[in-house]
């Protein structure tokens, strides 16, 4: 069975969320969870699930879930960089080596992003074939299925070919996760024509064209959530706003229609009559409903999840998680980075 | 009185939102409007309104209205070098020439945005000091007033140097247009640390933070609506993705929410009970109250309007242009660019 390893004490509200997704989803699916962190922390938290089933949440004792212990912690305000080399029993690193070491066989965590995937690359390390991991997010669209968008802020500074990476790697993913056949994959710019975009862009496309991708050119921010590409490459800094934007507008407009919709008895009145649309609506825009984001092109798997997420949102990365080993992806990008090595560049 | 050319050749909808929105700008403002372009077709949509007030609009004959003749039009998707060389006698050149020889004080254009911004750079021509003309666009914030973004659009490819100037054309727009005291200046980036960003963004962030402006630092996608900052600059290239994305998301939120509300009978009384909280809530993030994209840094004022600009969109980005001559914001941008040569760089 396969095993995940999940850091514990990464999240805004570790471990309370990371525990109970992490029971969720030994409930679920058919999957062992390592929990790791600050042992009395966990086993604390999971004591409160103890022969409870609350909630439709599993109950603890559970023979799928571990404990593995891990001190310290990085924080969300702890720089980086030094974080990473300074804190060499953090949950983060400890969970980590598990991969590494092939005791679990992904990573999920909801901690630091900067300091999972600099852990990640330098712990479990980057495929062989591949230059430069990415960060994917996949992004509900009007047409239902998600759409993958690489890279969301692994890397702010990228050259045409780590776009040419993405678009193999992204294609793969929104393949064998998304279920997609041929994704249609195109690169974020500002305009569709090829002249249009940024040198980077530029450039990518002319690499982008002459591969045997299924390659439909340049897609504007606009289209991000009309499903009209599978995937959407760009450099993580493109990516990170990108992402950061869409929320901020999404956080704007909820803020601004519940303000209109209580400055009346009647258009209060309406919102209650409204609700189960409204219900459903925020469930199809809950990033937890998508699990995390996965950082392609690492040696092992690796989930990251966000700051804030839920036990839902934890047991949905898990689940992810599991795709992502089971699909085989990594051996898939190493195979294809290495036929388009020598076929097409 | 103030003279504005109006390109009347634009927009999707041209002449027919230029017209009425000339119309309605010179009933209520104290400017004249000279109208750019085929004269049978601007003459025949005027004559629509001939000794009409309907809906509130302007009549026709109005001595406030001239017309002058312009037969070439550059479409949406003309190559923007090529038509901008090849047509000379384009509407959108003809309405630059009258700016440049004095006849006009502005231009509005709603038409091809690359051909806009081209022509007014070639024709009028760039402010002595300005060594890149930005786009800006007033966003809509929780706070009520609007923060400026720039660049969105008019350079793809940006040094720090650029960002600076941005800055200071940006904070003088606050100021003089938007009416904020001391605008918060910020650089839009991928986290708020001064150590996050790209190389573009870290080398911008020494600048600001010397400078004279009121410089908070980096702001992230998610804070463009929250009014945390008066003006946030960037490269074109992220300006634009960031706009384009927003409109991305509002778009995809509202066909979402649409199809949720008329699922079932009582959630469809419910959005009727609602309906003016929904038409407030769609005003408020309606461009076309915020008038057209300033280019600011030209040596003279030229006003961007989106290709779907409506009669209204029209008026506003005229009241926009007259704004921007009577708060002489060219002469305050050399100035001020003149004074930070002297004292910070």
């Amino acid at each position: 069975m396969l095993k995940i390893a999940v850091d514990a004490m990464g999240g805004d509200f570790a471990p309370v969320s990371e525990v109970e997704g992490a029971l969720e989803a030994t409930r679920d699916l058919d999957v062992g969870v390592i929990l790791v962190g600050q042992t009395e922390k966990i086993q604390s938290e999971l004591d409160k699930h103890r022969h409870t089933r609350a909630q439709g949440g599993a109950s603890w004792p559970n023979s799928r879930i571990e404990i593995v212990d891990a001190q310290e912690v990085i924080t969300m305000n702890d720089p980086v960089a030094n974080a990473v080399r300074r804190k060499r029993n953090s949950s983060i690193r400890v969970a980590a080596k598990l991969v590494r070491d092939g005791a679990a066989q992904a990573l999920v965590s909801a901690g630091n992003t900067g300091a999972v995937m600099m852990t990640a690359k330098l712990v479990i390390g980057t495929l062989p074939k591949v230059d430069r991991p990415a960060l994917a997010a996949v992004l509900p669209t009007l047409t239902g299925h998600g759409t993958v968008i690489l890279d969301v802020g692994a890397n702010a500074e990228c050259k045409p070919k780590h776009l040419y990476e993405f678009a193999v790697m992204g294609a793969l993913y929104s393949s064998v996760i998304v279920g997609v056949h041929k994704p249609r994959v195109g690169i974020l710019s500002i305009g569709e024509e090829e002249a249009k975009g940024n040198d980077l862009t530029k450039e990518a496309f002319k690499l982008l064209k002459h591969s045997p991708l299924n390659f439909i050119g340049n897609v504007e921010g606009r289209d991000m959530y009309t499903g009209q590409a599978d995937v959407i490459v760009c450099d993580g800094f493109t990516g990170n706003v990108a992402l950061k934007v869409s929320e901020g507008v999404f956080e704007f407009m909820m803020s601004l229609l519940k303000k209109e919709l209580t400055s009346s008895l009647q258009t209060k009145a309406g919102a209650i009559l409204s609700r189960p649309a409204f219900q459903k609506f925020k469930k199809r825009l809950d990033y937890a409903e998508y699990g995390g984001a996965p950082l392609l092109g690492i040696n092992g798997v690796t989930v990251i999840c966000h700051g804030r997420s839920t036990p839902k949102a934890i047991r949905n990365a898990i689940a992810v998680a599991r795709e992502y080993c089971n699909g085989d992806i990594s051996t898939k990008i190493e195979d294809h980075l290495e036929f388009e090595e020598k076929v097409a560049l």
